[in-house]
Order: C-alpha cells, then sequence, then structure tokens
C-alpha cells in the first residue's frame, strides 16, 4: 500500500515541437506537466516517441508500476513490437492510464478489442465533467464535478466495451455527452482511461484533472501476487473416477 | 492511503454461548478470531447483539470505516432501527464485510435488494476457493486458491445482483460451487461478501481466510469525498432559452 | 420469443386528477398514453393506486409478464404489502420498467438497496438521450438520440447500485447529465429503469419513447425456465469422504 | 424479433480427419453435429478452414447475422485478413458465439484484448455446469445445472476480461471450477463464450448444450439500427459561446 510506485509517462512530444500553441502551453511536453502534478509517493520517469525503443525497453517496463500514456498524430509511429511488450506488461499487473486522444492508440485498442472510435470537435467549447460513482478512489478529493473552461469534445458513441467500473461522465456545451473515466482490468493489470487534456488547452494545469490522474495511479497499482499458472495441469487435485 | 482505519468487528456471539463444538473453537467468540487475524494499520472494536443497541449506536458507527458482519440463527433479532442505521452509514461511505452465514442478514438483504436465498449442506466437506480475479486487491497475497479441508457448503443459485467485482468462486467436494466473494458498491460505501466461516470450523483461524479479510477491510476503506447533494437545484448551471 | 406478453400498466394516477394541466396532457391518465404506445403481441392491463389492493392482486400480478411502474406524490400510499408482493414477483421472473418519478417509489428503492436519490429541477428544458449501448435491444431502432423539448432535469449523482447494463446517458440544457437508462437483473427477473416522463410534459406521446418502452418490455420478458431451489440439500450429488 | 437468422457455423474441420475417435463421434463434422441441434427459425450455412477464404467472403460475413467458431489445432493458419474481416462485422452487430477451444482463436483473442489462457487437463473427467444467472435468455429451459459425463477440463484462472453477464459455471471432477458461459458487448455485436466441446466427446449431441446454443443464437442477433456516425461533427447542436 505504502511503497513507493514508479511511474513512466510516455508522450508521443511532437505537438510540442512543431505547433508554437502546444509549445506555449507545455513547452517541456506535455509529460513533464503531468508529471509535475501527480502527487504521492512515486518515482517518475519520462519517455517519449523518439527515444530508442520509444523509451520502452524491456528494462524500463519491467520497472513500471504504473505507465500513462498520451498520443494523437503519431500512433502509427509505434513499433508494433514495443505495443506487444506494453500489452504483455500489463496482462503481467503493470496499471496503465490512457489519456485524452490516447483512446486511438495501438495499446488501447488491442485492450479493448474493438475500434475505440467517438465523435470529436475543436471548439473550445465547456466540458463539465461529473462524478457517477462517488465511492470510487479515483473520484477521491473531487466535488460534484470538474469544469473546463475550453476542451476539444468527444461525443458518444465511444466504441469500447462495457467500463467495468464508470467514474465520470461529460457534459459539453455543444449538445454532446461522453464516459470520460472507464475503469477496466485486463489480466492481471488496471487500466484507466481519462479523458480531457487535448494539447492546445492547459488541462494539464488543472489541479482536479491532476487530483485525478494522481488518484488513478494509486488505483493501478500492481497487486502483489504470483502470477497465476496456465497451460497443461495433467494430474489432478481430486481423483478422476475410471469410466 | 496509510491512514489508520476504524473497524468493527460485529457477532451475532450466540452459538459461542449455547454450542460447546463452537465454543471450543472460538471461546472468545467468532469476533475476537477475526479480529486476531487482521494486519494493517487498524483500530478494532468489537460489537455483539445482546450488547445496548446491539453495540452499534450512532456513536460507534460514525467513528467506524469498515464493519465486519457475523450472524447466523438471531437475525430476526436485530432491531430494524439499527439496521437503517448501518444501512444510512454505508450509502455515506463506510465499508461493510458480510461474512459467511450473514447473507441472511437485514443488513445483506436491504442493501442487496434480492432474496440472498442459495443451497446449504452441513457436512464437513473439502471447499477450495479459487482466484477468478487476480489482480483485485483483495486477492493480494493469496495462491491460485484457498483450500479448507471442512466447510458447509454453499451451492449455486446464490440469489444476490451480478457482483460488481468477483474475486473467488468456490468448488464443493460434494459437486456445488458459489461465487465467494463478491463486491459491490451502494451509495458512497463498499460491501464484500465472503462466504467461508461456518461456526463449527476454525475457519477463521486460517492465514489465507485472514490475508483476504485484511485485504478486503482496506479495499472497503471510505474514500475521502464531500457527500453527493441531492434534491432539489433550482437554479441551472447554465442558462435554460424560453420556449 | 414470439408468444404474447401480459403487461400490467401501473400509475399513480393522482396528477392526472387535481392538476388541470396535467389533465390536458393525458386526460385518460399517463397509463393509458403508455400504454397506447406499446407495440408488439401484448396484452395490455391497467392498474391504478386507488383500484382494491392498488388493482395488484396476486391473481393480476401472477398473470403478469411485466409490469410498468409510474408514481410520484403518493408513494408513501402504496402498502408495504403490496410491495412485497410485486417484489416477490420479480425475483420470480416478472419483468419491471419503472418509469421517471418512480425512482423514489418503494418496489424501486427495495429493489435496488440504495438511496435513489439524485437532483432535480422543473425548468422545462430540453434533454437529450444519447445511445451508449447501440447494440442493446432497448435501443433497437433509436437514432443516435432522443430529443424532448421539455422535460424536468434529473442530475447526477444517482444514488444507484451502477448498472448492469447502462443504455441512455442524457444531457440536460441546464448543465447536468444522467444516467437514463438502467438495466438490472434482480433474482429472475428483469428491471429497467427509463428516465424521462414528467407529468406535464406529453413526454409518452413521444415516438421514440414509446419505441424504447416497448423495446423494454420485449427485454425484460421472463424466461421460460423453473424457479431455482434453495435451502437444505442433505445429500449431496458427488460422495464425500469421511474426515 | 421472429425474423429467420441467417447462422454460419465455422469449423476448423482438421481433428475429424485426421483422428479416427473424432471420426468416429463426429462423421460429418463437429460443424455438422452443431447444426443438426441448432432449433427456431434458422438458415444454417457451413463454413470450414480449408474452403476458400475460410469461406468467409465478403458476401458470406454480410449475409450473417450469427457466426459460431469452433477451432483448436490450427487457430494459427487462420489468415490475419480474415480476421479482421470477422472483427469487422461483429463491430457493426453480427453476433460471434465461440465454443470450447475457439478460446484460443485470433477473433476472439483479439475481441477479448487478453491472453484468453487457462488451465487444461484431457482425463474424461465429471464436468457440471452450474446456472449462476437464472433469469438470463441463454439458460432458459435449462435445469439447475447440466452435468457432461466426460470432458476435457479447462481450469481458472481465464484470463478473460470481467464477462458483462456470467450464465455458467463449471465445476470439475478434479477439483477445477470454470466461467463457462460469458456475455459480453463489442461494439454493436454480442459475443458469448461457451465452454464445453472436446473433440473426442460427444457433447454436441447433449440435448441441454444444444438448448444453451440454441438460445445463444437468439441472444446474439444483431439489432435493427443504424450504425452509430463516428469522426468530425464539426457543427455543434447546440451554440457555443466565444471565449
Amino acid at each position: 500500500m505504502a511503497k513507493q510506485l514508479n511511474v513512466t509517462i510516455w508522450n508521443e512530444f511532437r505537438h510540442e515541437k512543431t505547433n508554437p500553441e502546444v509549445t506555449e502551453i507545455y513547452p517541456n511536453g506535455i509529460h513533464q506537466a503531468i508529471g509535475k502534478g501527480i502527487t504521492g509517493d512515486v518515482n517518475i520517469t519520462y519517455a517519449v516517441l523518439d527515444d530508442p525503443e520509444h523509451g520502452l525497453t524491456e528494462e524500463v517496463l519491467n520497472g513500471t508500476d504504473v505507465l500513462l500514456w498520451w498520443g494523437h498524430m503519431a500512433h502509427g509511429d509505434v513499433q508494433d513490437e514495443i505495443v506487444e511488450r506494453v500489452h504483455n506488461r500489463v496482462l503481467q499487473g503493470m496499471g496503465l492510464i490512457v489519456l485524452h486522444s490516447g483512446h486511438f492508440s495501438k495499446i488501447f485498442k488491442k485492450l479493448m478489442g474493438t475500434s475505440c472510435d467517438l465523435k470529436w470537435r475543436e471548439a473550445g467549447e465547456k466540458e463539465r465533467l461529473w462524478v457517477v460513482n462517488p465511492g470510487h478512489p479515483i473520484a477521491a478529493g473531487i466535488g460534484e464535478y470538474i469544469e473546463l473552461e475550453q476542451e476539444e469534445m468527444y461525443g458518444e458513441h465511444f466504441d469500447i466495451p462495457q467500463p467495468d467500473e464508470l467514474v465520470f461522465v461529460s457534459w459539453f456545451e455543444g449538445g454532446e455527452v461522453f464516459r470520460s473515466g472507464c475503469c477496466y482490468t485486463r489480466g492481471n493489470g488496471k487500466v484507466f482511461y481519462f479523458r480531457p487534456g487535448h494539447e492546445t488547452h492547459p488541462t494539464y494545469y488543472n489541479a482536479d484533472v491532476r487530483k485525478v490522474i494522481s488518484n488513478a495511479v494509486q488505483w493501478a497499482a500492481p497487486v502483489d501476487r504470483e502470477y497465476p499458472r496456465y497451460g497443461h495441469v495433467p494430474v489432478s487435485i481430486e481423483p478422476i473416477k475410471a469410466k
């Protein structure tokens, strides 16, 4: 419970280098802004797309308790081999927090088994994320809702499996709703999808957004337990009668 | 996360006084045996049916983070007013762990909304509780299964709402299965039902059973958050157009 | 599948007698308007609060496949004994569709085990119910959303157990969201809560609302199957070894 | 509801050609035995691995309401392109029923997002599938349990996402349990995994197994509804204020 968590924040880190509007908001990259907001006893490492092996070597992943993922314009540049590696680690127990446009990342689609498609609009409209599961640890310390003055809209239908637990539902000024905080278990690992975080808005400086991400890191921490044994078990526990 | 939890263990405490077989196994009551097995930073209080207000005064309940409940032969003696009080506290956020024959307690039936009926047989048969959700915090430190040499059998159909999360499924020597570890959220509170613990077997001395209960106490801890506002909200957040 | 369903529509039928605004919209009662909208091979019976036994005699209930429930100002006038009777029938397999302010009915609260509280506002504002589960039979024939020009607002947090299946989420003009179409199984019976239907708006004449209710009637139909056996089963299926 | 369903039964069809023990039980292939057992208003087509495009052309799939899948020794021979095609059809609304060793098929793993691994043993042991969701349409007409005198054992942990609905849990003579009837929604399509059906046992002639498969075909039928629109929606439904 109280042990220090190793958190790796992965960012595509492309918009920040090419779009001055984004650079101004996130001069050190979205990953750094996210990292600055995570409270609790955590040891943070950063990894970006252009690092060797995208910064996600076997060693890094094996030492990661919870991985955060932000990607958008370059999902296709992520190597399939690295996606397999992350997938295996999630099944082994590593937590994964997928942020905003990461809904279309290879790793999220692979874990969900669906298209993960949705509606979207960039109009700088108001978003209000309502808490629909007030006893959930990811909602700790959050009021009735989180209000973001300007965000990109994501609208239903969001093509994901029904969440094991739904924590937030968004209201958008333009008339849509969205399941914005979605919990899943995949293998031994926990997965949380959190909607807000468009690159042209300062969302990751918002105190509530930071609180949610900090809560999610704790919630997604691996459970201390031996990995299950699978495969052939020729000897039965109980005797089997001849027939 | 790391804060001390106030745990109240409630026991009917009748079998131990009238059945020598039970007295021998649990000389100080089932509640004391359960309490001795709970690890972690907890402050334990005991309450029994014959205490004034069943030991569950407003003060005790308001100071309880997680309540454990063992009852069997005297469910009907629990006053409805106290059941209401416990129910309210669960909706406010208090965790509740219902053990074994507590499936037929007034409070569990009230929280579930179903009959909570099941099949049963006292034959001292073998039970094996398989972990079906290996990443769940309640399964931390538990192997592939928990084996109990002798237990009462509970068999399906168990008339409960589909659990939000199913952690254990029992195999019984006599041929039945049972959903043995079931998680629910009700209001702001978390509820865990854990099957084993017949009064004539030393189940609450079993190290794995104790580990599961200790894990469940941590899992069921209240989340630090203001209680939601309900009722009339005459003023809207956004303007409403005249029609 | 193709067999005729016996549908009983229960209505409190009080507003229609005392509030001219409601009488004008529903001159024959809300129940009649609902009944007129149900398509498919159904045999419809009406029952109201002021009927003997609220119109819900053992005979009526035993012959009912799916019961619809509209109540608001007189929840307290429903006798506990009749609530028990309806509850038993749901556990036996009868479908139950709870409409709008029925969220606070005794039967819904008993089946849910929570307060079923929510936020509300009567401002004649726009509601848009988005389909979030497009493959669900209750959403058959419905477009991306249902739009209601004027409705009472119900807002989160809605204090219900997490739905087994969530079909609709509402957007409200005033800034709130709501889980508006919620499926549950309780015992052998299926329960569907559907939000819209305030008495001062002509909601039950809306073609989409009628389609949803018609779909829900089919979905909630009982399954042809013997009721499970519960209780003592002294003889085991498999031999139990002496220990 | 009452419309005829187009059902395609896909079988690997290899064991039947190479293992005389299997040939004797299923002389015309497992697919034919499954097909003979499906009741209701269905139009059945068969497709096997060695057919051109595995018998799953665009035309065949577009005309299929529900696809059944049996595979085991040749999962790797199924072309990725065909798997993509089936996956797309499921997301569009086609039902999919995955049988027994199909748990390791490419299509099931792709839809689940997990390893779908499990424990197994071929010892001709007894299996008893208990109904844990008696109100579910897939359990219609089934008694308390289905008993199979001899089957291959599959044991937990079964590495699947938590089922949206769990209908059967198996007891095995050798001491294991298994979640044997698992319902999912993926996109607009419904997926049912049903455990029994090892090729060396006459499981698909069992009346209860046939009843479950027939029920599942009806349950998995597509819902008549337009496919959701996804992607860019530049124009909002409601006006967005300048900020």
